[in-house]
């Protein structure tokens, strides 16, 4: 009975989300070329049908733990003030796109790149704020894997555009994804659409990042419990069409724990598990003193970090709500590794070198490349 | 006597905001080197004594126009709820930091750069999300201007770090920012700060940049009247020490109105005055279709643009109110002019080949290119 009537309430959004066709005009309007010499191709839009398309996706049976979500699933989730836990139902019965699906910021798409072969064996997805930290990443865990280029080559994939770097090596993809909660927002909903279309199964993703630390020595790491917002609670907030929806922001406790444990086995440098803290802004979202506004004093400062800790955060960055948020949607495993890069309540600038940054920045690449290492080799794939 | 008041209310505030000596165990945790070896070099800490600082600063007296902030400005603009008008008494008294500035994520520094001698002739300052865009636009700018380099070479100032680029020739600075409202933020601070600290005047803010439309033939201009949020009200909200700070998002009217006669005067494409309406997302966020999730339907995103539309809004993008806001507080003449890549009532995929996208692109650049040149031939600078 309660079924039938949560059915009934949904029946609205259960119409198509997707046009199932659209005008010629739409399509002129999509691409942008409608101003544009009516003989400038379009390339991918003439190498799959929709036929061709549905073709692929049948070949594949769903598989446990592939990454998909029906319309149902989704609707309750928005529906529920805070999606507390994962929900048992979450895969089979993927959304299909009815025509060839473009990831735009990748450069990349259904129609144009064979994304099964390119990313099927996907198994360890690490991302990272800066394009250079994950290109040095991924040659650090080729090196780990034995899985080396003779000629040290990593090509960018997504070397089409300048929006994210992306490097695959085996089973491990390194993704940038800049910085703030929008900006890898968008790589995100790209990469899950990325991992579904792959028919990427038991994947398990990663961010390994830079912090600032609340009365932590610098260079320790912090392995996310909780990310928390700027009032220490537990959620990720967004806007969707004019509606503020909150969302979880729980990520996995037994990767957290094995990613500890590994740690404490490679015993380079100190690694806790605690709460991180995910703000919109750098300098006054982060009770920073030096930015070009700043209207508290260093004692209010003092006071807020002071909160924070006694809350149980012990490092600051911008990406970790929205990350946790959607992975958990998604059913993906995920963690977030950071490294401190300061002590927030003793300065603000990160005014060392760029040398001993870099030093410290490899810490959490350090922990993950171990953590992937021994995960291939217990299950005899290494 | 209501002045006074105004002092005593403001008296906690007053008192200095960065430390005026920070001790040696600071310092050390400041530069995230504490646990590296202690003959690690921190070359720019010996550059420059706070003398020699001070004394760089008298030798320039105030000039009209000069970007700088006081406490007192700083302090009464948080504490209004909805900062609605720009202060008259923004400028004059800028706030001198005790030691040498780090402008972390350009890799400049006060001390390790002459910001005066390499900035100082700056007039006006574009900036983009990519960096691709920007480095095309400097030379863009460079011929327009008669200002080209013979070998073509526009090298990146930020060449230390990947997370901007920097260019410059004349008195054009192109500056990209990344996506999103963080990224933009955080470029923000150190750019005005950057400005600041090279002592420049009258320097007019453009950001020209990509987003859908709504109801406009895709390649149309959209100069923003007034940013506004997901709910279509002009404000920028900001968490600020746990607390919610609103900000206005006003830009200037007469730049926007001499952007839209200048494109009247080019007749190349068209341009509008409108609102602009900025997201935290792009795919939920401005109720897409086409993102790794979606709980709604067709209906209901055609609902909201519609609502968007009557509003006045006729393009989404991802930065305008946090750049409207930051360069209102900040007293720099501001103007956002995006080109609309699609009509977002008609699709959501930009599946346009990336040279059609290309070309759209390149239509603020000329729009704001031709401005710049007309503004420096009226002023007999060129």
């Amino acid at each position: 009975m309660e079924v039938t009537l949560a059915r009934r309430r949904l029946q609205k959004h259960l119409e198509p989300a997707r046009p199932l066709r659209r005008s010629t005009v739409d399509q002129g309007s999509d691409d942008g070329s409608a101003d544009t010499p009516a003989g400038t191709p379009v390339e991918h839009e003439q190498n799959i049908t929709v036929e061709q398309f549905y073709s692929i996706i049948r070949l594949h049976t769903p598989k446990q733990g592939r990454i998909s979500y029906t319309r149902e699933v989704l609707c309750e989730l928005a529906s529920s003030p805070v999606a507390k836990k994962k929900p048992k139902y979450l895969p089979e019965h993927p959304i299909v796109l009815e025509k060839a699906d473009v990831l735009y910021h990748f450069n990349l798409g259904t129609s144009t790149h064979n994304l099964p072969a390119l990313f099927g064996d996907v198994k360890f997805v690490c991302v990272g704020g800066s394009p250079w930290r994950m290109k040095s990443f991924i040659e650090y865990i080729a090196g780990e894997l034995g899985l080396e280029d003779p000629k040290s080559e990593y090509p960018n994939i997504c070397a089409g555009t300048d929006r994210y770097a992306m490097y695959k090596v085996g089973p491990v993809l390194s993704v940038s994804h800049g910085m703030g909660i929008p900006s890898i927002s968008i790589m995100l909903h790209e990469l899950l659409k990325l991992l579904h279309h792959a028919h990427c199964t038991d994947v398990t993703i990663i961010r390994i990042g830079t912090s600032g630390g609340i009365g932590l020595e610098p260079g320790t790491i912090v392995i996310t419990k909780q990310s928390v917002d700027a009032t220490f609670l537990p959620k990720f907030e967004q806007v969707i069409l004019g509606k503020n929806v909150v969302r979880s922001t729980d990520l996995d406790t037994e990767l957290a724990e094995q990613l500890l444990q590994c740690s404490n086995r490679l015993n380079q440098f100190k690694s806790v598990i605690a709460n991180t803290m995910c703000t919109m802004d750098f300098y006054e979202g982060q009770a920073r003193l030096d930015g070009a506004f700043c209207s508290y004093t260093q004692e209010d400062k003092q006071d807020y970090l002071a909160k924070a800790y006694a809350s149980g955060v012990r490092n600051i960055e911008m990406e970790s709500s929205v990350f946790a948020s959607m992975c958990k949607l998604s059913g993906l495993k995920a963690a977030v590794v950071c490294v401190t890069l300061l002590d927030r309540q003793k300065g603000d600038q990160l005014s060392g070198s760029h040398q001993v940054l870099h030093d410290l920045q490899q810490r959490p690449q350090i922990l993950v490349g171990h953590f992937i290492k021994s995960q291939l080799e217990s299950s005899g794939k290494i």
